[in-house]
This record gives structure tokens, C-alpha cells and sequence, in this order.
């Protein structure tokens, strides 16, 4: 039996690009067809893709917690659609499917990345394969007790692809094409896996996240300042000490003022959907994982239940 | 009694730079001071900025209609606050100003521009005199019986000044200079009218609104192509006959079929607020109107009002 796969767009109601690009490609579309690979495709959060929000009651990739699983009466309609999402297609479902593909679009200027939220073998192998073919920067975003729930986590492989900048509610061409470069790549690693042919060569680097950092508030909790135009020409950058973090309205500078336990590098500055949670961007550290045969084993071991 | 002019930020919920700019100035803002002028402030949609939405019930710049203004029963949010900002700040209100200025972002790629709602004289002066320092383009949006209700109508002369692309929800230092240099030479304008010392010496250059063009859609009303990527680059530019206007997932492009009118210029195009209104971008005219000493007349009588 073929190894199954699905990939999610919509998840966030307002990042219309992943959905679209599913919704028209249709049918069995040949960009999602690998030979050892049975691929399927499913909107997230249909009722907030129509109403152009990102949720209606919860953030549905913060919904996968026992507290929502496990309560059949939720009200809350994501609550109810992660149980639907894992009934149809979860490892244990109706159509059992082994490996989650979540498409997402954020108005920070990341490029394209891949996020992952722990270090399961199987996702870093998978990210470790794409990483080698598009050298995209990968986002480890491990250990944030804010940050739980993420859909991903709820397949025994899985992991989002990121794509930016693009506004809220707007369809992009470049954006849509970033998303199926990155797509194809991962399917295609999946594909090798599956067939016994996946070969890490180098080590993995990722973007391991430290903690996030607000916008500075006044005593009524409204931004006194905003993110200085440099954190906004791209992610990925190293923030030194002394560097400019914030701008007041009134043009001064806020700096940063180091971090001593060594180089950190800003991801997710300006994501929109973040304000609410108190994020203005956060913080990472580049290290460099040496790719080891047993994730290989882990993800082959996946494809194979 | 100097003149008095209100300026509004947060007409939309989710455009945070004009209302983060008037929070942040605080009381009597040095940038606002005019000798001839008394200038207030307000949130246009306090309970949409709260929200972070565009709007909760219907769009307040689309509120100002008579079936919402003269309902004193409405249930509708926007009626209702439509109502109380006529009542406090209407040229017929509490504290009556004559000159509306209204703070707008979008996710188009329009550079800093006006938008006016018709051919007032006094609007037209206003515009024009703002055109001859900063040489920004000039959207005249009339004649277009789908949008209507517009807030800057309501007072006797009034405009929106239109800054982007940024997305919605994002503040940006970028974003919000770009508003404060277009707001300050539009209060330089009107201190000037307000003390006789107004002269146009040229013409104004306006984008005449002609029409809308909604994306292509399928039998189940879902857009089949987006538009191309050489329509995002900026707007005002000239579609020509046979340029690239709309692109399907699979990369083919649908053309422009050409107006036999005249030259088009694009506005407006992938404004994500938009596409509930079934607008993918708009066409515009560019035409020059010679500059008449009655419209600083018709400015300076609403100024002394």
C-alpha cells in the first residue's frame, strides 16, 4: 500500500494562497502525483476561509490539545473541526493518512521556510531532504509553553511550509508558486523516503527559536512603538547588540541590547496575525544538526505503517 | 474662529497605521499645529480597531448613506457610529469642523495618493494644492453606483489620503511617515487657504475612475486566476492591449482585451479589502483639469463657514 500524505491549505482563513492553489489545481493534479505516494488535499478551516478570517472561535493550528480533542460537546467550532480533520484523516481515521503538509502564508518577509515543532527524526529527516535540495531555512519552534496544539504535531510526521510576504486576504502568483516549489520538494523527498532512496548528506540547519519579543505598551496596553524599518527587509538576519529593534512616532530608536549567550536572528517580524498574541518577532539561533541515519529510519518507518 | 478640520484614522479596523499615529502623537501634536487651523482627532471604528477588523457590521466608509444616517433605531454598528460622528464632529454637529481628513492603507502597491468622491471645487483646491508639493497621484473614485456613502461626503469638503502596500494588521514606520508627511503638506495646504494665500499655478492631473474588474470565477463563484504578477509591481501604470492582467494556477495568462477609449491606468489592484466587493483592480483615466480660482474660492468660503 502507497504511503499517504495530506497537505492542508486554509488552515488560517486568511492565508488564501495554499487553498487556492488546491482548490484549482483539481483532480489528481500532477504536481502532487509520486508513485509511491497516495496524496490527498483538504481545506483547514472552510468556515473561516469564507468569512477571510483567520479563525472564528480558536486558532485552529492551536486546537490540537487533549482539552479539545477530547471533549465531544466543544463549542468551539475548531475544536470540532481538529476532531473531524483527525477522524477522516489522522493515523488512526477513516483514511488513515501518515505524513501532514500544512501550507501557510505570513506577512513577515520570511521566503520560503519550514517549520517544525520538536525534533521527531521523521521531520527532520524530511526537512533535512528539503533543506539540501531548496536550502530554505528551516524554524525549529520547540519549547514555547505560549505556542501549543499545532496541527502538525498530531501526524506521526509532519511540518508546516511558510511562505512571505504577502498581505492577508490576497492572492499572489509568486506566493503560489513559492508554495508549490516548496511542496513539490517535500513531496519528492517523501517519494525518495518511501522508496528507500533518501541519502542525507550534510548536516541540517535550523532556526532554533529562544522566546519572542513584544512590541514595548503603554500603561493602556496600546504599542508605544513599532518594529524599526530594518527588522522589516527580511528575516533570517542577525540582531546584534546595538542594533535597531524599535521605532517610537516620533522617529527615535529603541536598540537591542544583546544577547550573551551569543548571535540571535529574528524570524515571523510584522506577522499580523501575531500582534494578538503579543509578538512583534522572535528570537532564534542558527545550529547546525549533523544528519544522522536513524531519522532517515524514522521517516521510512512512518511511510511504511 | 480659526478653521476647523478633523481628522479621522481607523475608518477601518484593521488599517492600524493612521489611528497608531494619532494615538501616538498624543495632545496638541506639534505636527498638527496651524496658526489658522484647529484640528482635531478621532478613531473613526474604535470597536473595529479593537477587533482588528475591517469592520463588524458594514463598512463605515460605505455608511454614510441617508437609509443608515436618518434611522435613529438602526441596529447596524456603523449606522450608529456614522450618526454620533456627525453629531460631535458634523458640520452641523457639537463641535463642527468644515474639513474632513480621512486616514486610509491598503494593501495595494499605490505609493502615497488622494482619493476624492466627486468634483467639489473645494476638494478639488484642496487636492491640487497637495498635488503641486508632493506630485502624488490623484484618485477621483465618482460616478460608481456600487460604492457609495463615502465619509469625507458628509462634510463640506473632505478627502482620503490612501498609503501602501502594507498589510493589514502590520504597523509599519514606513507606513506611517509616508501618512504623516501626506497629512502635514494637506493641513499646510488648508493653513494657506484659510489665511488667503492659496494659488494654483498648474493643473490638476487626475486618475478618473471609469470601472471595476473583478477576478475570473468559476461556476462556484471561486476565482480560477489571480491577478498576474506584473499587475503588482505598482499601480498607476498603463495596461495596455495584450499586457498580462490575470494568471491561472497552472502559469497561463489571460490578457488585457484593451479599452477603444483610451489609454487605462491601474488602481487599487490586489486590495485584499476588496475582494468581498468582487474588485480584483480598477481602471482609471488619467486627465488633466485646469486649475480654476473658483475652487480656492469655494475652499476658503467653507474655511470661514
Amino acid at each position: 500500500m502507497a504511503a499517504s500524505v495530506l497537505i492542508v491549505g486554509g488552515t488560517h482563513g486568511n492565508e488564501c494562497n495554499g487553498p487556492w492553489l488546491l482548490q484549482h489545481w483539481g483532480h489528481k493534479p500532477p504536481q502532487l502525483q509520486r508513485r509511491a505516494l497516495s496524496v490527498r488535499t483538504e481545506i483547514g478551516n472552510p468556515a473561516a476561509l469564507e468569512a477571510g478570517r483567520r479563525y472564528i472561535d480558536k486558532d485552529l493550528n492551536r486546537s490540537f490539545i487533549d482539552e479539545l480533542l477530547q471533549d465531544p460537546d466543544t463549542p468551539c467550532l475548531e475544536g470540532q473541526r481538529a476532531q473531524q480533520l483527525l477522524a477522516s484523516h489522522g493515523p488512526n481515521g477513516q483514511m488513515p493518512t501518515q505524513v501532514l503538509i500544512d501550507l501557510h502564508s505570513t506577512t513577515a518577509a520570511m521566503g520560503n521556510c519550514l517549520v517544525l515543532y520538536g525534533r521527531r527524526p521523521a521531520d527532520l529527516a524530511l526537512a533535512a531532504g528539503c533543506q539540501e535540495e531548496l536550502g530554505l531555512p528551516v524554524y525549529l519552534h520547540e519549547s514555547d509553553p505560549r505556542q501549543t496544539g499545532f496541527m502538525a504535531q498530531a501526524w506521526p510526521c509532519g511540518l508546516a511550509l511558510e511562505v512571505g510576504p504577502v498581505a492577508q486576504g490576497v492572492l499572489s502568483p509568486a506566493i503560489c508558486r513559492q508554495s508549490e516549489l516548496g511542496l513539490e520538494v517535500l513531496l519528492d523527498v517523501l517519494e525518495k523516503a518511501a522508496a528507500g532512496q533518501l541519502n542525507l548528506r550534510r548536516h541540517l540547519q535550523i532556526h532554533r527559536h529562544l522566546g519572542s519579543i513584544d512590541l514595548p505598551r503603554d500603561n493602556h496596553g496600546q504599542p508605544c512603538a513599532c518594529l524599526h524599518p530594518q527588522r522589516l527587509c527580511g528575516d533570517w538576519q542577525e540582531l546584534q547588540a546595538g542594533d535597531p529593534l524599535f521605532q517610537h512616532a516620533d522617529g527615535t530608536t529603541i536598540t537591542f541590547a544583546g544577547d550573551p549567550e551569543g548571535p540571535v536572528h529574528t524570524v515571523f517580524s510584522n506577522e499580523a496575525a501575531y500582534q494578538e498574541k503579543g509578538i512583534a518577532t522572535s528570537l532564534t539561533r542558527k545550529e547546525d544538526l549533523p544528519a544522522e541515519r536513524s531519522w532517515v529510519d524514522a521517516l521510512q518507518a512512518v511511510l511504511q505503517n
